[in-house]
């Protein structure tokens, strides 16, 4: 690829489950604006299912490592307003930084680049002067990125973390010699479900049985065959993909598989490695 | 707080009734990119429910302080496009300009703020050369917009105006010494019922009241305490509180009060002060 | 109109079916960022329906019209991504570029702007350096229209074509002396039924017709009148009107023609000439 250009300014990027419908989630651009008035401003998505924060979790894993050096995420996802669950800021290696609850939200994307510092975001400077119980996102989360992206460094903002809460989806996988077993974990906006079955996982599984077949089944065990594409389908048909996500993901060839397998988060997801007598018949 | 920076370019706010599915939002957009490509441009939601002029007011009106001076806001919730309403642009004490059909959208926020100036957009120079009777937000709002932004002043874009529609949710709310009646005006994307009592209507309410206990009722005469944050409510229980809003907001924790009360805007909400004998037993 | 500013900054506008739940269009912003982070970027809308070329097409015809010169168009609405359909970018006589799959999506709008140059989007420099089979929106077409922004000529992206797919909705209008038949092509966010009979072809049968009445019905036979502005009919009633699209459309007065007349792309419309004694007596 050819090379961008270097020293840009970097934008805030804002994840959120405040939906379509709101002003909130255009309230937390107005404070960035008077605060940072030339930071640009991304929506990466206010669609995250209401208090979802795994599925918040994951867009922002999905997402981060297509931005540039420097980019500031602000996410909020946060069922927990008003309690004592701490507002964060994450440094990564990279240099993104990530704000918002800590309440695994930023965890995924923070140690998939790897984290270098965590603050909690304590210092009533960075602030809006009053303080909600039910609004982190517009009084403490929109200043600190936009008090961020002028400069301010991340020990002004509050006092240094050792942890940071962690949700890992990938973690319930189970595996054995011929069996692999997850779940859905997501079903994006076109209906596809996405499970928690990663490529690394599918592939120390299916390395140890080239020659069989292996069926992937869901819930009333309709078997699935592996694509490389969406179109390799026939119109209608469901698939497995590895998709955008790089997790294993199942589909429906221009459909919805959520509805065509009435499936929604949590459904189980099985890979069996097929007997090898009867794979040689296939 | 930090003291922002000054000077900086101020934004032009997009509001409208126009939803995420189609192209009208993107064209007004296009509109001002034509006449002020570097006037920075922020959606503060495209999601008030189709013609709801009031859900937009009050969207408005929560969101223009968290605004930097000289903002320029260009509301359209218009179901009289076409109609001899007039279209206009509202100057406030702070510098915002408040631009959008004269039937109430823009009065809630423009009062708030203090109204310096009115004018009717009437001048033909500052409009798009075709005017078409069903997109006046393309045709005559962003241009005025856009035309402000780039420094026109108000009086070239029409006569002066001495008044202008109102539109007041607040004013339904109905005090004896006993009950404060009010009503559900707005619902939010995550089910929550805005009501129209404001937390000075309450404490004018709730002062005479120190010792004796309140109940909240809505609808079919369930009981609700206030509470301080969203997560003072056990995990699926109602609960009522003054949220983002400042207004005594009705809803369940991590659920849809919407759907748990199967209310909608209009439903009724009442406060009662209950006998002191009664209360002391509490 | 007042002269518009020259020379400034052209915008990158995005339209796709991604939708408002996902980060799918927040990760093409991000590409975008990486590689051209100072140019504008616009949401034209991500609500198309999934997969509807059509629909895409539509919205992103009757939008060009509205934005600069220069300006980028990037559309994403592609059910063919991992097949041979071809990814391209067009550049229009007025200089602005269209950037998306081969499909009919962009046709439309290239013809009505009149197309210059086509370029297949063949050159592994301009993409990000690994191609996925199911994201080309990210992967091929966001890193074009970003390295079109920076000044990188067509020619450089890939072979000059002769053709591109073509999507003509008008096409399937059927006249006759007496009647003109059409179809509903697209259902907006208010509910509002778009038809393929443009203003050409209705004045076209009209025009023949000066002193009799039309009669114009959709599905079950009900009956409406022509009007120059939604306001014209009664609160509650159907009507029809050359809309934003100027095409004929079928409204319900602020309502919801697609719920009034239970009707969704594909339904019949017809325009019928009424005999010229029936019509004397109106």
């Amino acid at each position: 690829m050819a090379r961008p250009r270097i020293g840009a300014r970097a934008p805030i990027v804002i994840l959120s489950d405040f939906g379509c419908r709101d002003h909130y989630a255009g309230v937390m651009k107005g404070v960035i604006a008077s605060i940072s008035p030339e930071a640009p401003v991304i929506d990466l998505t206010h669609g995250i299912p209401p208090q979802q924060v795994l599925a918040g979790a994951l867009a922002l894993r999905e997402s981060v490592s297509f931005f540039p050096r420097r980019t500031i995420f602000l996410a909020v996802v946060d069922p927990g307003v008003g309690t004592d669950r701490k507002p964060i800021a994450v440094e990564t290696k990279r240099g993104l930084r990530l704000v918002g609850p800590d309440n695994g939200l930023l965890w995924l994307a923070a140690s998939w680049e790897g984290i270098k510092r965590i603050v909690a975001l304590r210092s009533a400077r960075y602030r809006l002067p009053k303080v909600s119980a039910s609004f982190h996102g517009r009084d403490i989360f929109a200043p600190a990125a936009a008090w961020l992206w002028r400069g301010v460094p991340m020990s002004e903002l509050g006092p240094q973390l050792r942890t940071i809460e962690q949700l890992d989806p990938y973690a319930g996988v189970i595996a054995n010699p011929n069996e692999l077993r997850g779940e859905v974990i997501y079903v994006d906006g076109f209906g596809n479900l996405i499970t928690n079955i990663s490529r690394a996982s599918f592939e120390r599984f299916a390395g140890r049985c080239q020659q069989c077949r292996l069926s992937i089944t869901i819930k009333r065990g309709v078997s699935l065959s592996l694509q490389g594409s969406y179109a390799e389908a026939r119109q209608g048909s469901p698939l497995a993909i590895f998709g955008s996500f790089n997790l294993l993901e199942i589909a429906v060839r221009n459909g919805n598989a959520a509805k065509w397998f009435n499936a929604a988060v949590g459904a189980r997801v099985r890979l069996r490695r097929a007997d090898a007598r009867i794979s040689s018949r296939g």
